[in-house]
């Protein structure tokens, strides 16, 4: 795979055909013309009908495969034109860093300026394709897994917390996390619970740019990240994106209080019902929360990270089969969290069967399908027949972290007096004392 | 219950020992002191506490019921003191709609000035509390349920969609309908594809303000939902709610983009991936949507009000059960709407799942749980898997929107193929041909 990153389809197959990898000098013939160059990776979004060689006179063509294309090896080759510098010193008045990754457009396309491909980055790569990085931080880099985010769950989370640990213990002055931003959300919430106080910031970092043209949006975000990883005044698991469509700022998001709000813009990511942390524009971070946990380097992280992933996210709806509840109670489940309508209501067909749930001791939760605003049961009879019925309202916790931290509580606890009370508990920020919009 | 509105509990239960009902005249000892006055109505949101009774110098005090309080009815009533006005004659220079009311906030504190609750409300008591009303259109008034909108679903859909046409047959120029808020959209997407290509606009109105405090959001909303209903230039299903949390402009969304995004505040409903259809302010409507569908009362609406609900929406998250799916596939389920992850993503775990429920020919379509922007599974090797496996993207439809038109798709057939090709066609805007924002 490394050999011929990028590539895949008619290319990969023709290029394995002749035992070519990148780097190789290669000769294409097609159609009666020839080309001959070093075979250059390609992205991971690239079609599969094209391969790309550097020319001598030094641009890369992309030559697409037709039927009878034939692909020859010249000669084992010269590596790809661009050199890796030197790895670097470190700058002892630089804060240390550690960037951990996880996968996602992020790692996998951290090189924009080279063109290549590295789906696992080192320190070196990472400094070789975005040197901004190394004025910010003495960077170390550990790749974890090299995941779409969409497959990461809660092993993944466990092991991340465990290695997050490892790094705080060491002495780092910040960690960044990359990650894909599909469930990034769901894992800095997870993190949220699993480290908790943490002495330093730990910022994920992803990047919604998905095709193929240039953005820098990978670019600033990781490089605003890493710096407000080693020297940001707050101490919280947090998703550092962007703050609107430009390349202006990257704002820095509460973990348990962000979700991602749009499927393609580069600003998706949004604080619901708090504004974000910080602001982080030309090295310069802006406070935008008035409460914040204050980075401390004495302060002891405390390290849960175990999760149990039998809980349930049932969202409401009109002509919901109320059952549903049923077969989540039959299947050993420990807790439901139901996404309600307004201020936290579901149709009255659910009453009998979430009874029965609570009885059989599993712990329900009620969230708002609004997203923005808070549950109040108080206020009409169906919020209040819910919590006679024993249903917990969550304030304005996210249904999504709501769900990872019901996971959380059920790691650390199966009696359910001890759950509820820890579900209710404000641990990091998840449920806000007042509204703020 | 009418005789009594508002009462409950100890109140409700001292009243009827009485014999009492609203409008009488009673006497109430307690701890020695007597009061005497006409029995007045309560909030539907009232405790169950007090009796609330009008003096003979006009004011309206509450008594607090004590153990041993004892009630009295001294006469049959006077009616309470504020009187109807006559039935409005009509002004035939006036545009004609027709009221439905299925209940929610607006339909139980309509009568916001005069503090009487009327669950069912008639044209005449419409004229009565909001006489703005009667400026704008001679409006008939049916009252269809009286419902709390997380317990109307696809029976009701139909009911309110035949009620429509008849109404629409009948001659008026447009339709209002109350409703409460929490499902809302819901019910807009419904009636979207159940009255296709309405000759009037069909708007349905709610209020948020859900507490007992003064407030003017039912009001102006639905003065201006008749006002638009009689007289706008679209002819489409919509939602008419404020446009900011001050009481200035009502906007109007069309009923297959709009969703409920806030629990309480007043400008909860947004119009998601497109602007507004049209703003109301003042008897002044702005159209805001450059492409809709216009007012023509010569063009012959199409019901279609058939729903069939076993559709299921299944939202993906970390640590999901990807068996869930097969238990919607034993409940002889036509078909699954995802809320995937960004582009449209699930989890690997959920592949052969998904394959087993297409082979079982259930139609899955995929939606994003970012709400905002547009599936695309044509960027990711996930989203290009999962449409191997069948799995149909479903553009910019807002995921309850496609869940309500599944169910309105199974209403219509149940040939897989014909629904695969229903649930494509673009019918009333639920797919925006390009992305605004």
């Amino acid at each position: 795979m490394e050999k011929l990153v990028g590539y895949k389809g008619d290319a990969l197959k023709i290029l394995e055909g002749a035992n070519a990898q990148v780097g190789d000098v290669i000769k294409i013939v097609r159609d009666g013309e020839s080309y001959e160059g070093i075979l250059m990776p390609r992205y991971e979004l690239a079609d599969d009908k094209h391969i790309v060689i550097k020319l001598k006179n030094g641009y890369n063509i992309g030559v697409r495969i037709t039927p009878g294309t034939k692909v020859k090896r010249i000669r084992t080759g010269a590596r790809p034109s661009f050199k890796l510098p030197p790895a670097p010193k470190g700058d002892p008045a630089l804060p240390r860093v550690a960037i951990l990754s996880t996968g996602g457009t992020i790692a996998s396309r951290i090189d924009y300026r080279t063109g290549a491909v590295h789906p696992a980055i080192t320190a070196r790569d990472l400094y070789a394709v975005i040197p901004e990085v190394s004025e910010r931080a003495n960077v170390e880099v550990e790749v974890l897994f090299s995941l779409y985010s969409e497959n990461i769950h809660a092993p993944h989370w466990t092991k991340l917390a465990r290695s997050i640990a490892r790094r705080i213990r060491s002495g780092v002055d910040g960690i960044v996390i990359c990650h894909g931003t599909d469930t990034m959300a769901y894992t800095a919430a997870a993190l949220s619970f699993a480290v908790q106080d943490p002495p330093v910031p730990i910022i994920l970092v992803g990047s919604q740019r998905s095709s193929d043209r240039p953005s820098s949006d990978a670019a600033m975000n990781l490089i605003n990240a890493v710096y407000a990883a080693g020297r940001a005044p707050f101490a919280e698991v947090a998703v550092a994106m962007h703050e609107t469509t430009s390349d202006k700022a990257t704002v820095i998001h509460r973990g348990t209080k962000v979700r991602k709000c749009h499927t393609s813009r580069r600003d998706a990511f949004k604080s619901i019902n708090v504004p974000p942390i910080a602001r982080v524009e030309a090295d310069e971070i802006t406070m935008l929360m008035r409460s914040y946990r204050k980075r401390d380097r004495r302060r002891k992280l405390v390290l849960r990270p175990k999760f149990e992933e039998r809980v349930a996210l049932i969202k409401f709806h009109p002509g919901l089969n109320p059952r549903i509840v049923d077969w989540y109670v039959n299947e050993g489940y420990y807790g439901i969290i139901l996404e309600g309508t307004g201020l936290g209501h579901v149709g009255s067909s659910l009453y009998k069967h979430l009874r029965d749930a609570i009885e059989n001791d599993l712990i329900v939760g009620m969230t708002s399908q609004c997203i923005w605003g808070r549950v109040n049961m108080n206020v009409y009879d169906t919020g209040r027949d819910l919590q006679a019925i024993g249903v917990i309202p969550l304030g304005d916790m996210l249904p999504e972290t709501a769900l990872v931290k019901a996971m959380w509580v059920f790691g650390q606890t199966k009696d359910p007096e001890e759950a509820k009370e820890l579900i209710l508990k404000n641990i990091a920020g998840e449920i806000s004392p007042k509204t703020y919009f």
